[in-house]
């Protein structure tokens, strides 16, 4: 099956004991699919969801090394807390283009995985130049709208993973925006995405859980 | 005696085992003097510092409510994993006027201290007249040289408590900047700073305990 | 009577050939009334506008001296254009406070007229304390809506006063954000302010020139 | 023989009446060689120094369109102008991925030569997918040191030129930082690249005009 990755953003629903709750959720889940599911939860979050046991990532990583860098966090600390890796470049937290590279060689250095997400299939194209491990291609105008991005635009979906694949098939394509329901995530897999990033459509459901057993099927 | 917030930056001595190690230091320091000693970890680090029962500080809070922000903290978020309050507007994490004001509204009445660091005595004056709870003044070309601003440059100490208390006598000065000794401390407290904030004279000492302990005179 | 300012910001109808008739019509409208009427359009129509003769003022400086900065504009250049003075930190544009604090230093230097916009009385009040020569007042959710600060929001004009006037009197205060009218304009005069920064009510109307006259009473 | 595009920063030596007297060097050498000589000075004295009659390009152009964005200037104002094109993301002015996409694919509806700085390979490959006219790679750590890259760094320029091809041979490759000579300008074409971007080597030299004839080889 596919691959799922859960922003917890700056939710109020996704942060503190509601964030370790979705990420219990997750874990339980996680035993009964075979789907790949991870939480991607606030900086001050991590190091105790990390400790649960469900794959973690974080939403955002500095472009720095170690330093006199007030308020920044490095790739080195986000892999020492357990994440798996990290998003970068979410449409809530663009980066420069440079930065963008920076990371990701960084990230194969520290041992972290890498999590671009773009808008379209321009800058996913570019993106995957730059030998990631996901692209997560994610249309502004339809994110947190419900309207998913595999219904309303599918043609982005393929003409990303196709030329994802054309330049690189190592890279995977994850979509997102709107992902909501099982119908939305089966639809992007046949796709042909690997996956996922979604974030309203669980974590602010009114029974997280619940929803994230939808969306896997077992509902 | 005197308040002491020691910044441990983005520095890989500062996070961490190193960052647990430091704050250890300074809970069995403060133990044995008067002074008031705190300490400003990255985000990640944040939540196990504050169980260690010592007092700490993030580096930073972003300008925002809780919704969709990737990759950000926002104050309710910091004042659930313990901390006592925040930077803002450090020289290395510059905010616009608008959100310095909002930090300082919304750490009132979230119920966290507000320690508001600035460049020079014009622009701590302008701080100090949004009321907040700390304004730590450091002029940005002394950090970091071992420079002590209480010995080069006095009479921005001075200048900046004097106009301080002339607008505004319950916002406290700190000042920062190339401070490393027992005799700069002083020094910042003699011309009427409430204390200071530092970082890699103690961070990046070979022996963060001695550098603490010879900085609050126990050595 | 009043200070008028009117920002042609990026729109379509405030630049090139558009830029320059209003411009034209400002100086026709300037000779038949006591008001001083200048116009703040983009930097690359600015060195033809101060030419007509009109009085001008560069929508944002960079905070920079002359040096290695591509894409960049320091004080000195938009002097030498002729510009009288430039807006600093308006809202579609926000500088960090100790940026704020060189352009007013600078411009003081150089002999430009700094006019700092500001979101409400706090910020107003620190940015009085820089000692600029006016600050502008405009609360951002009134921005481009036609509802005129002075009458949604007549006391963030007078507190606005009141506060700049007690700190120092010789910081001139204008307000701004929906003013349209002759009537709001004189309301603002009324509340205390020394005159108005506008935008789409003169220069997206349909007929600029009859809207400025409307807005100084010569209809 | 080859592109030359003469950056004139935010110098003082490259602008004002020093922009127009290098513009006007630019135009009489430009008469006595084959090489398409330009120059790109900043946004006040763009309109100016396109009347001379020389090839003028934007150091910068906000990636936004017509609208409330005060300080900031469009593609289309540019245009309108008479620039040619614009350089895009230089090292001084780092953009985020998704608005170099858009500016380029803007610079294709306007009209207007898309010239993108990189620092790397990686990221001139990057850029190179999303088709602009131009790549200029400049590795930063040479710019403004006159040590040229094309020396220093060939196998940048190589492998730039190369990957660059193999994506799109459409798009031309300048390179960078550090070209002062004629021996470095030509040992940059003999690299593979079309020209070369430069700024101090010319517009700091003592006499811009011979340091240009120099560089062309007419001295």
């Amino acid at each position: 099956m596919g691959v799922i990755i859960i922003n917890f953003k700056a939710y109020a629903e996704g942060c503190g004991r509601n964030a370790i709750e979705i990420a219990r959720a997750v874990l339980s889940i996680s035993d009964r699919v075979e789907d790949y599911i991870a939480v991607a939860p606030n900086h001050l979050d991590l190091s105790e969801i990390a400790k649960i046991g469900v794959d973690v990532y974080a939403q955002h990583v500095d472009p720095i090394n170690f330093g006199s860098h007030t308020g920044r966090v490095t790739a080195e600390m986000v892999k020492e807390k357990g994440a798996k890796g990290s998003l970068i470049n979410h449409s809530e937290r663009r980066l420069r283009l440079a930065d963008i590279d920076f990371l990701i060689q960084k990230f194969k250095d520290v041992g972290l995985i890498s999590v671009v997400c773009t808008n379209n299939v321009n800058t996913t194209k570019a993106v995957a130049v730059l030998e990631p491990d996901y692209v997560a291609v994610e249309p502004p105008e339809l994110i947190g709208t419900g309207i998913p991005v595999s219904k309303a635009e599918p043609e982005v979906v393929e003409n990303s993973v196709r030329a994802v694949k054309d330049l690189n098939p190592n890279v995977k394509v994850l979509c997102g925006a709107g992902i909501t329901t099982h119908e939305d995530y089966v639809r992007a897999l046949e796709l042909g995405a690997e996956g996922v990033l979604l974030a309203s459509g669980i974590v602010k459901a009114k029974d997280p859980k619940k929803a994230l057993e939808e969306l896997v099927g077992l509902r």
